[in-house]
């Protein structure tokens, strides 16, 4: 087993690495930027190193100062958390030149998956589904509409140097395909110089669902069910849940089958996540795989009874899976709690907190790195604690959730609760009927 | 279901049950002393009535004050809490007579089962083990012969007017009770002018093993198995865990299986805790019956994933429970943060808390009352707060438990934080080898 984990990142993430580190009797490296010396990851950690000042590149992302770090406080292994370099095939092999072992997943494979078409193209040579439609450009009407009838109504025709809805067309049936390319196509001209299409199938009221995968160095993977993360804005997720409430048991089987196909396909090692998204007929269609821990791992570990850092790090040291596949329990939300004013676009409020209390209390946890008196600085993203729920029931775990979201005072900024708070009394969400288009709709009440 | 319920209670156990409340959508009403105006329970509850100043009995053992706040308030229910009233069997009965429901025992049962000879004799009729022993004062020498053989050494002399061990003798042979029965009877006699003996059976390695059981108003009742609480200092427990590390399959089900038998030979309704002493060999004998919700709870609820002050509402509110046993899934402990100096014979410490950081993240569970800049009023019990860790094993459980006291800043005053955190690296804890006199050898390291 690993002695000492240097942990590649900041803020909760860094500080949720360190527990577990803790709790396996591991020692632990923090590493921070001038504007994190205050930050409860470094005061946890059994060693801090500062690898520079506040701006990420000089900082978290630069490589040499991280190797550095672990070089000089003799790091075994270096976990990256979530963002930063987490993903980073350079960094990855570097580490393992420095024979240092990263917690995630090996250069080759973060290549692999970070390509969209790459990884596309592997995941329908593993035989898991992906969104259908043509493999480049469009080359006639006569080609489109055959195009359409194999990929089967509706139909997204997407300009190809399209962006911001331009050039894009819904196609229902084949009588108005004609009308939608030629339109389409004389948009985009006129848009961006360039009237090149592809099509995909247009995903009916589609369902960002995610299945976690565990992979270990034998090639063998097991699946901990879903996160329905479809309540996003700007593809930002803002609260996450487990079970959701549009999954079946076949549904589950089927879409956790076909995520450890794509995980012992392609020999995955570590904790990852292969992102689908389900239209409202329940078809899946593989969106990408993210192959680090997600911000949003908690809900699984609390329906679960898992650990998954710990799994990270043993999976990262050579210990086998056991192979099984693990199912929801109970019922787990997760409220993204940001430094943002959900009354002004979401707009960041950083600054210095005056007051904090958290809430407590059966089937409450919370994982954050901020407290009373902590200036949260303007460099990092938003987010300053996750507040998650657990009960029997849905209904119960909502319930609770407003229950914390009203104890939770946070003096100074201005925070997303109140939205929470809002979304947690929402009829369609309270009824678990929402899409990725749900925060489209959504307005704060004053 | 109840529409509004007022909480007969302070501190930690208070917020505890305005926190179930909100989640099954019942109204609160918290009441408090001066001393009290700044704690959370205060805050909080929808209603907050003010019934007297600080000394206990002039507020939360004021029965006339706290009937006529829910008369004002117009609860319908009344949930006591821990100690104060919740075991008062006058008070249980004016709260019927006012046709308010008292959210725990019958004023008969609180009689039957707080008064120690009617509660064992209860119990002996309903065929649960007691500890065996004398009826009364033992005649002379040949009946204490005799009765020695018929408890089974090893015995207790116990004088009837004793205390502090005086005129008290361990026996654990026949050729030795002679000697013991004329020094126990001439030390008692000068001790305290009176040489009445009686006898019970000697409990070896006694631990305090309690049962957590539900009867519902069909006199059906439930147990959620137990709870170990042997460490513990001059009859005050300071940690709790379940399992027990002492237990075995077949003990738990003869105990939960006797628990459930005195519950319902009484037709117990609400939620309540039979306590056993269980010797070396494993053998368990009724120690009392406590006929409210116990402080150490959580633990139980965090094993079993079951609310329990929701169940005692539902109880009260006439629900039949499903009859179903509940066995602990996981591990879980619980450490009492009291207000006390732990390097200054536990002696107590209030004031104001100047700092208060709680620890969080995966399988830490906080029950507090307190907050930064709170004032710790010296009228009350001690105890500002339950941590509590939960984890698959024992092991990590407690590792869990290092990690949060580690990170448990509180600031201003003295707390056990530093008891529990050398108890959970003590050898004989780790081993699970304690038994209720375990304190009496515990030293702080400085």
């Amino acid at each position: 087993m690993f002695k000492k984990i240097l942990i590649a990142n900041r803020g909760e993430i860094a500080l949720r690495v360190i527990r577990t580190c803790k709790e396996m009797g591991i020692k632990t490296v923090a590493v921070y930027s001038k504007a994190d010396e205050e930050s409860l990851h470094v005061k946890f950690a059994d060693e801090a190193v500062c690898i520079g000042p506040a701006p990420s590149n000089e900082s978290y992302l630069k490589m040499a100062n991280i190797i550095a770090a672990a070089e000089i406080t003799n790091a075994d292994a270096i976990h990256p958390g979530y963002g930063f370099l987490s993903e980073n095939a350079k960094f990855s092999k570097i580490c393992e030149e420095h024979d240092i072992k990263f917690i995630g997943a090996s250069a080759d494979m973060i290549s692999k998956m970070g390509d969209k078409a790459t990884a596309k193209a592997t995941m329908k040579a593993a035989g898991v589904p992906c969104v259908p439609g043509s493999d480049g450009i469009i080359a006639d009407f006569e080609e489109c509409t055959k195009l359409a009838l194999e990929v089967g109504y509706p139909v997204m025709l997407k300009a190809t140097a399209g962006g911001g809805g331009k050039g894009m067309r819904a196609v229902w049936k084949e009588e108005d395909l004609l009308k939608a390319w030629e339109s389409a196509r004389q948009e985009s001209k006129a848009a961006f110089g360039n009237d090149g299409m592809y099509m995909e199938k247009l995903i009916e009221e589609p369902r960002h669902i995610e299945i976690q995968v565990v992979g270990d160095s034998n090639g063998k993977a097991c699946h901990l069910s879903e996160r329905d993360c479809s309540v996003q804005r700007r593809h930002q997720k803002l609260t996450e849940e487990t079970p959701s409430p549009f999954m079946t048991d076949k549904l589950r089987d089927a879409m956790g089958e076909a995520a450890v196909r794509a995980a012992e396909f392609i020999k995955y090692e570590g904790a990852g996540t292969v992102e689908f998204l389900v239209d409202k007929h329940r078809n899946f269609y593989f969106m990408e795989m993210n192959t680090r821990i997600q911000v949003e791992h908690p809900i699984t570990e609390q329906v679960v009874d898992y650990d998954l850092i710990r799994e990270q790090i043993l999976v990262a040291a050579g210990v086998p899976i056991s192979g099984k596949n693990y199912y929801p329990q109970l019922h787990s939300i997760e409220c993204r709690i940001n430094a943002e004013d959900p009354y002004n676009d979401f707009r960041p409020s950083p600054g210095r907190i005056t007051n904090l209390h958290a809430p407590g209390g059966h089937g409450v946890r919370i994982d954050t790195h901020v407290y009373s008196g902590y200036m949260i600085p303007p460099n990092y993203d938003s987010m300053i604690a996750k507040l998650i729920t657990t009960a029997q029931t849905r209904e119960e775990a909502i319930n609770k959730m407003k229950r914390a979201l009203d104890e939770f005072v946070i003096e100074g900024i201005k925070t997303t609760i109140p939205f929470h708070r809002q979304l947690m009394d929402h009829p369609d969400y309270i009824a678990g009927n929402y899409t990725t288009k749900f925060m489209e709709d959504f307005e704060m009440k004053a």
